[in-house]
């Protein structure tokens, strides 16, 4: 095996299509993106990438069977433009790791006709959000007026450390490959799974890929989270710590 | 020394054998049981794997004289199909390093004639074990069946992270280049070396490979560890805490 | 991207220019004079250093607009000799990596015509400093009485520790190149962003580089850090803690 | 600069030299040991060996004048054999480090006539010691005879956990090359440098290799230790706790 070993499943002709990225960070708010759109549209499997990179791990099915770790690309269709959708459990283990994959991930989009793309995540607030702002980067200070339209908000050096993994680099990287780049960061507590961050990312990203979703699902999931949320603030209420990341991977 | 060394000891001629992993992990679970295999069975040392990615190390035997870190392929003839056993006592230091490793170990395996194989390791489930059940995993789903009869478990996306390690990749690698590969895991506290669950999973492994094991030595063994529990048993009833890994190494 | 990428900005001409280097470090002492110098003299951007070693993160500037982090150098032109200043917001993620990031540099300024350089930095003292005394390093023991002129120490076996980071390196590497190369360090308390130590180190500079630089907004930024001081020696009279480095970080 | 890079500083012609190494380790006792063969006996500085997996770092010496850390070969003339001694005040960073820097060594040290060896180190006893006893590891069994006579211990399966770093690979690879290789290992409680234990480990090194050392300066050094160690009993007594390895990096 290579380091990075790209996995042809099918190769469907796409038009003009769009990367949108959403691998595991902050409140999994760009994952749960992602993986909503692959829910809520018809989505055929592209690509795997393996990587030697990722954790040495199967994941394993509600069947039993096993299989490994790897990142996907979907095409999707939609009334508006083509999708080429990337998701996965993982980032990748080192510096060089994240560097090489996302060199990788940027291979394939261009390889099928990618010219611009949108990296999906949170950004942590540290606080239980009541309105969820969508806060924005871009790659060229151009790409910031048909945002700001949809109230994608650009702060004064915010987010604070930079924007990191893979979703940072596509836009490093990105830009020096001359494509442009927009990361979408929806405010989230970063202590729960977010749903509700999911969705007024997904929103921007309606407004202006046009196309358009119905959110029933993903405010199912919301609910559930709401009770979670529920939970934790009376146990907040009786003097329990906040939950640890490791608690909150068992709730994701 | 290349990143992966393999050494040759011995060129037998197997009849289809099977391979059947046993490396150090949850409870050592695995390890115990292929290591039981060898000293119930006639079998022959045929290579060793040493590896830069392995702890730089070498381990003293009775005799003062010490040798370099490595795993190692024991031939075994058994009444029913031959054996490949992998054994040793150190995982891959780095995610790169466990990807070639397992993929080292395949090629020895698939050189030898290796069509199929059993990654035998133990589950945590963070309490002492009344009944020891097997949990399964597999690289296609038709492999359920035999193993099912032999009551073996498949639970709905269980192990929930998956499984980690050379026994993860060997499922993931493995039906990447078309093997069939089953994961046995013993449930097990997580907290000792469980000789009794390696029994439960030798006791799938002699079903579905039609051989025959007597478990004297190995109850002596799983004796010993009674005792042990009970002292642990005793000590928190007094309050104290569970042993840590760092006791356990002794204790193993 | 290789594993190191050199991007070539500009190509000016400079006549024996020294290399003036200040990374992040104790104090960001070294970082701060190095980019004090970039703010009070003319300054030209010439050279990008993208490496796989970096966080995998991009910084965002006010305007919202996305960069890969990088290493850069800087002509800048002085009364006094030409200096090529190297800074950054970051070092590399392991041993190897600033070794070869190290090599990187020293090709980079070896092209353009580099013989000798000065390294800045801090050396952490354990507590808040009276007077700023500047220690030093050489690759050369003819080096030292011009720098004890300036009031420059070289005290027996200080730092003891020896020097760590690419600071250190450029010593260590640039030797064997047979570069003539300094270390500067100004004696810092190591719990603070530090702009005195940072001008105490930048007055040796001048002097032997021979150039005059204006203090005041570095004045100014003193002047800040001394109210955080002030506010800190009340909260330990208080009995609090001192500081963590996490906290710093939002300070500097 | 390469991975490791040998820098050849004398080409002494040696009569069936052997090598000893000691390098940082278990109460610095193989470093003591091999700095005092270095001290007591003329020495010539034959090879320096850089690695990009030693710390980035310099040391600076009594001068001010800064070294790229390494590890040097020097050969030493004594009334018996010719020594080749390895000394360093740096193990490699990772598991691949530890593996190819032992490669270069025995490279360095078979190209110069080597073909035993004697790797000189600590095993932690936990307590401080009364009697300093030398355990043993062979690469033969054949080896133990002569040890043994010198009062070498050869317990079975000691030390517990293998011989760990250069001096534990020195035995591995140094065996499947054909060396004859031995590990001294003096007791040592682990807290702190042991010159006492230091001296034990010479002493056998002195019988089997047929030279003769004058401890004075080692005893000097002892006493210091001594004085230490009375310190912390007192500080135990009253109930402080045993010194980290951070202050024992001070004391050393």
């Amino acid at each position: 095996m290579d380091a990075i070993e790209i996995e042809t499943v099918a190769e469907p002709t796409l038009s003009d299509p769009v990367l949108v990225e959403g691998l595991p960070g902050v409140g999994h708010v760009g994952k749960l993106a992602a993986e909503y759109l692959l829910e809520e549209f018809e989505s055929e499997l592209v690509r795997r990438v393996y990587a030697d990179e990722f954790p040495p791990q199967v994941s394993i099915d509600e069947e039993g069977v096993a299989e490994l770790v790897c990142a996907e690309f979907h095409a999707v269709e939609t009334a508006g433009r083509d999708l080429l959708v990337l998701t996965g459990d993982h980032q990748a283990g080192s510096n060089a790791g994240h560097y090489h994959l996302t060199e990788s991930f940027l291979d394939i989009a261009e390889g099928m006709g990618v010219a611009d793309l949108y990296a999906l995540g949170g950004v942590p607030t540290g606080e239980l959000i009541e309105e969820y702002h969508v806060l924005g980067a871009v790659t060229d200070a151009d790409l910031k007026a048909d945002l700001e339209a949809e109230d994608v908000e650009f702060r004064e050096d915010e987010p604070a450390g930079g924007i990191v993994g893979v979703s940072g680099l596509l836009l490093g990287i990105g830009r020096r490959r001359g494509l442009d780049a927009t990361c979408l960061m929806g405010e989230t507590s970063g202590y729960l799974v977010d749903p509700k961050s999911a969705r007024a990312v997904l929103e921007v990203l309606e407004a202006v890929l046009d196309f358009e979703l119905d959110y029933e699902s993903l405010e199912d999931r919301a609910e559930e989270m709401e009770e979670v949320v529920g939970k934790i603030q009376e146990m907040q209420n009786q003097g329990a710590q906040m939950p640890t990341d490791d608690d909150l991977r068992y709730i994701g």
